[in-house]
């Protein structure tokens, strides 16, 4: 099988509410399987206060070291909206007011009086930044080199991501299959690294579960190649019938 | 007011599971309200692989940067679960079998063929590790240094936790008040940024909604002092009510 080069991808969730704890954080699990279906592997996320030293230094870390780069949060019109300044300054450009983005903000409200100053901070992008259309609310997101700026509520993070995510150069995608036995994981491990072993380019996973006071585990495996998920899926099976159990899959 | 040493943790949540979107994960939230109530502010969250390197490298930082770290992932009995060596690893010392884990991890079988070897692994420690005792599957957590290792099913971390979280040194903890406004946030921004400029070392968020197709914002004050955050809420409250709207408390 030829080399082929795997994209990767960091997020960054910027925002005080997921880290006290207030809010539940969703765009993570979102983004993570998305990325995985376009061939993109998530590497890293990082959850981090609106504190621009800190936006800075995730998302420079980051933008250096992976392919690309999301950012959740803090692109609204309030006073700890701070992710486009910082970003601006991450990337040492000057943050300005871009006409199209102030255009799309302004179509969203009926009366000019409810275009306040606060509102419009959200046409305010870095100089050389790319728009990413929001189809709900208006207010865009953003491109900057590899980082792609995106708002925290997740129904509009969604929206926009999607308007844009099939641009994204990926790998191939990874398939996957998932096979469960009612084994306990500790009964399944030994045999399943011994697999695991001679498969050194796969992805496998166990996730234990307790269901009607019976133990489970589910089996994940994950490669590039639907060939490859198969032949593992056989084997995995097998090993499942030789301790005396029955393999399910969805 | 004298100034308090705050005291600051951050998380490392290491799974895959977690990075491709199967699992949602839901140690953060719970550990960033608790971590709250005790007086110590979460700082950051990396999700992480399970790769000694990740593992080494954020443990390390954390470790360095924070005054409590708390990881979450990986110490069960798969191939997979490589947190405590990679601990061990990141801090110079061995991966001793521990007598009284061992004691612990056989304590919860029945039968002593039940003891598989990759269930032994669970009693596996950093040389110098003081065990967190798990009240549910008896395989326990342990904290190294400042690291507190811990696992990732949210019911057992959460007992574990429970166990020790009481002897962390703490600050003052937050007091929090959450008032709602029917009003969209562009329209509070303004003013409120405003108080917030007044109120310097207080934590003011605002948080859009929808509900039943009317706008609305809660607005959440918190500071360590409760008489701030009752002089904030009654001028949040004035706001309001200058905007023409009702504040809403619960």
């Amino acid at each position: 099988m030829a080399k082929i080069k795997i994209y990767t991808a960091g997020i960054v969730v910027i925002g005080n509410e997921v880290l006290s704890g207030r809010t539940q954080d969703a765009n993570v699990k979102y983004l993570g399987e998305r990325l995985n279906l376009l061939g993109i592997r998530l590497m890293e996320v990082r959850i981090i206060p609106d504190v621009e030293t800190a936006i800075i230094g995730a998302v420079r870390d980051m933008s250096r070291n992976l392919d690309y780069v999301f950012t959740t949060g803090g692109i609204g019109p309030t006073h700890d909206d701070i992710t486009a300044a910082s970003i601006a300054r991450a990337f040492g450009v000057n943050l300005v007011r871009d006409p199209e983005a102030e255009r799309l903000v302004r179509s969203n409200y009926a009366a000019p009086e409810e275009v306040t100053p606060a509102r419009l901070k959200m046409a305010d992008v870095p100089k050389g930044a790319t728009l990413l259309r929001n189809p709900i609310s208006k207010a865009p997101g953003f491109q900057l080199k590899n980082v792609y700026v995106l708002p925290g509520i997740p129904r509009i993070m969604q929206a926009i991501f999607e308007g844009f995510c099939h641009e994204l150069f990926g790998g191939e995608p990874i398939k996957t299959r998932e096979i469960t036995a009612f084994l306990p994981e500790g009964i399944l491990s030994g045999k399943f690294e011994e697999i695991q072993s001679r498969f050194p380019g796969a992805d496998l996973g166990s996730y234990p579960f307790v269901r009607d006071g019976h133990f489970g585990t589910v089996l994940v495996l994950r490669h590039t190649n639907q060939e490859i998920v198969d032949a593992l899926a056989k084997e995995v099976r097998l090993m499942i019938r030789s301790l005396g159990s029955a393999p399910f899959e969805d």
